[in-house]
């Protein structure tokens, strides 16, 4: 950490940063330059935070210099980790070496219309099978979701096509009904920072599907999947779907740059949402491309056998000859990139 | 609402378009364009939304035209409304004829810190006591506050000070426990959109304190109050608090246009948080003057006794003359806007 | 300046960025931590930046810590600038002492509609007129000014009415015909990084209103600034109006932070635009009222005789009762804040 | 266009807008709602902006619905177009069937250094030299490039090279200069709204590289493109760059999503320039990658032969095995999605 002084501190109060700095132990590095004098702080950087350094009289800033989160961070575990996903014998990899496509219904609305959603899904070349039984919806007059029933289909047609099942779960309350029914817990962005629902899922013994929240800084992801990480479970796997920005061509701008990202700081996969990030069906196979090239470990993406009727994010699902493209841009460019499909 | 057919939309799909909507006892009006048609829509606007519109064929945009909430709304309640909290007989007032100072420490930290700074927030004419005892932190290795025991202490200094108690509750699990002990519950802004606890704090029975998610727009934070007005709830106090933009000078940017934009369209009440929106000591009293001057119906601001010792947002609180200068700006400039302080 | 090194820098990546600084005559002072060392610079910032330390290998950061701007800061000019307009003898001062009203139609359409807009604007109590003859307009086929036409009038109408003048700029090649016309020069939002028209203004020998860009920080306003004023020019007033952020709700969103910001940082005065920031007249005047009551130096306000017929922003012009209240919130807050208007 | 009136609009305010409306030649289509009564206005668009409905009494909001440019607009022109650049015979296209490299460095700094960047840039496959010798930098202090001196280098070592050169003109002032020794103009982000600029490049007969500008949306780039169309000129190439987020880990975030967004609006060509998108040089070669599998027609890299040295943007230059990784993957890449690089 880096303290730096206001050009009118005096000598007393660059004093009384350095004692208390010591008082926990650390070491104070002083620098005193022609304008103002910076400090840097050599010890350790949580004892620091107590501290409260930046409401000391004299100090103008602090800059923080090593990364906040730890379990979660590539400096300590370089390798990147693979998640596995499924029963015993049956699972299903994300990570480094492979590229997952996880396809699905937006939400669950009838067996019928979940099964046809799957077989289109595994069809296409999904390994997981997504599904919303609890949907988290701006206004309380939408379809929030069929809820535990939703949940019994979407488990029962899981097990009829042999692909592990991944559903949202949006309240602390429902986690364990979930974790019965679900191979893994996804939490959506509206949730990210939602720490109790983050402590619970990191407790309930199955990988986590943490989203980015729409206004999130990678950083704050990460500090995120730290609080799923700090209950023991470093099952997670991270999904980028857009953020918020002035543009309105697209209902949320991808923001793809944040895959590499992520990669150079974290050792947890990254996957990416093309669907709710553009918001628009014609821009999913593009995206999905973009995805898979710059590196990816794997795709979600929004499919319904009846987008015209679907009760939640009919204009982004894909249908027919938009799958079958997606399926040829998965099979054609992981190669390329050096992943199995 | 107004469905915008493509240049290159058939009359067939046209016909379809008007024809589900007829089909929900609608009326479709066409209007063709030397490009394009226009269909406007009149009925039932929350039947059209079950239609999927912008799902069918030679649909290119749906233009939503009326406002998407109706509790809240303005529209069918023209007079402003007035909440009312604390004890029967003692009850302090938010609304349009009063100016409501709500102050205290960020965080609970202990009985002796919490009746100073309760003693200093209503000697500048705070009329309620805010405090938290379950923090949203984002990192898990920060002070996450005294919880029930903060809850306790809480309770027993608005009694001894005799203001009325707010505070935060971040899960929904814990709203019963927090509706004993405090007189109007705080959703915070990173639970904006964490709608099992607006539909858990609209049970409670208690006047609601809801801040703006800090990436929410206005319409989402008004669709957030009718997640709670459903539950038969319509105290509730908005709270403005900044929002996130590109700006790296101010934590937040103040969108202090919110106040005016949300008494145009809701009658609930709306007050300002300068102390986290600007994240600095020196602009709380800027922005509260110019809160107090925009219309705002009150304002929250942090305070502490000793600010270098804080365990919370020690930056931001207020404490000795910049108090006293609030609390003059407070005296000055409510009369001039027609309120009572 | 600190130099963050990575954690896998060697000692002689480290030797070789001290060399690099001691070789221009500047001090490195190393620090050395558990994960990695940090490097606080103290000498000549302007000699460092040619240093280019971010490029060289080992190096994760470089944070500045001084302010980049000079003659702008308020570092070397503690006492707060005030800015003279107009003709000697009959000069308008903008600075920390008074409020300054500036109103006018946003654009000069025939003499007859600008000279109503003047009595309109001086009745108010606005001591400077305000007209753009040169409109900087998204689409080509929008009205783009009368030009140098627009110029005369304006020139003309200020005369008549007593009032001195201020109208934008936006083409270098235009600044010495504008300059002859105006007693002040506007630099519009669109051409605030347009550094050759900063430069040809800065050697116009006029005051300048500088608006801040729509997606410029405060810094880099400020360092706008700066290229004013390093051409030997600091007759400049900043106007805050608005940046662009995710809310719809207004045309832009006020920063009305940035006032107090700016205050801090720079001695150049600070006024607020609201009819461009909200783009509705029913939020000009609530605006105002906080734009007042933080603590700016002025207001620029667009007036118009009937806005229904604007060529241009008609919809945020002030006319009749709107603009008899926006005159009796200037003269009743500005005493509380301790300003002449 | 659709006019939407306020609830309380008045028969007589319904009748202004319609005859308004008919006696510009247009027709006005009227749908009374249970709670308000929409207008559809049918004829020639370009009339009715003329008519500032929104600044009617009764008027809530007009919602324009087709798009507001024209020669650049892909719906009177739908196929995708190609731009020719370099001298007779020795042209290189910008297109749908083909992948252009643009390489070079970000500033010309002496015929060394260029040349040694104009060589690596051939080497890695580009088609075309890029460099700046006028450079448009927030601080008056930074590097501003050599000028004409730079643009002589430039020729000539685009002539020594055979590469067709492209550069910035930041000045109206030097378009003449800059079009006699540069075969491609280029608009850089910050000027991308300055008008008298965009009207001067397309004024020069030379083809022109339009970069977005950070704040702007898709629409207002087809606009500003619209502007240089206008003069003549529809030889343009638009370069996605980066928009501002709220992100601090990229220098900008790349919108990825603009690329498809922009194709399927526009028939001009589109590239992107990850150098200035991430400004880090580890995201370059993703990000590249991102966008030729998006679809994109080519890139604008930023190469350096000494990076640690550049006088410019020195962090994110490609050399070495970088470079050699970018040609790789366009080599391998491009032909997957259909493309001659």
């Amino acid at each position: 950490m880096v303290v730096v002084m206001s050009p009118e501190a005096t000598e007393e109060q660059i004093a009384r940063v350095t004692s208390r700095v010591e008082g926990t132990g650390g070491r104070a590095f002083v620098s005193r330059g022609v304008v103002r004098t910076i400090i840097g702080l050599v010890g350790d950087i949580e004892s620091f935070h107590g501290l409260n350094l930046r409401s000391m009289p004299g100090v103008e800033a602090v800059h923080r210099i090593s990364d906040p989160y730890k379990l979660v961070s590539r400096q300590h575990h370089p390798d990147r980790s693979t998640v596995h996903v499924g029963e015993p014998g049956a699972q299903v990899a994300i990570g480094p070496d492979t590229f997952t496509l996880i396809a699905g219904p937006c939400a669950v609305e009838s067996a019928q219309q979940t099964l046809e959603a799957a077989e289109m899904a595994r069809a296409a070349g999904a390994r997981l099978l997504r599904g919303g039984a609890f949907k988290s919806r701006t206004s309380p007059y939408s379809f929030q979701g069929l809820g535990p029933q939703g949940l019994e289909i979407l488990a029962d047609i899981g097990r009829a096509t042999g692909l592990p099942v991944v559903t949202e779960v949006v309240d602390a309350r429902d986690v364990a009904l979930v974790a019965e029914h679900a191979h893994m817990l996804q939490v959506g962005a509206r949730n990210m920072a939602n720490f109790g629902l983050l402590q619970a899922v990191g407790d309930a013994g199955r990988p986590v599907l943490l989203k980015r929240g729409m206004n999130s800084t990678v950083e704050e992801w990460l500090m995120a999947a730290e609080y799923v990480a700090q209950r023991g479970n470093l099952d997670i796997v991270l999904c980028e779907r857009g953020i918020r920005t002035f543009e309105p061509a697209t209902r949320n701008t991808l923001d793809i740059s944040a895959v590499p990202v992520v990669q150079a700081s974290s050792h947890l996969p990254v996957i990416v949402d093309p669907s709710h990030a553009g918001g628009r069906r014609d821009l999913v196979v593009p995206l999905s491309r973009a995805a898979i090239a710059v590196g990816a470990d794997g795709l979600l993406v929004d499919v319904h056998p009846d987008p015209e009727n679907a009760l939640c994010d009919g204009p982004q699902a894909l249908v027919g000859a938009d799958l079958r493209e997606l399926a040829s841009a998965v099979r054609r460019l992981t190669p390329v990139v050096g992943r199995r499909a």
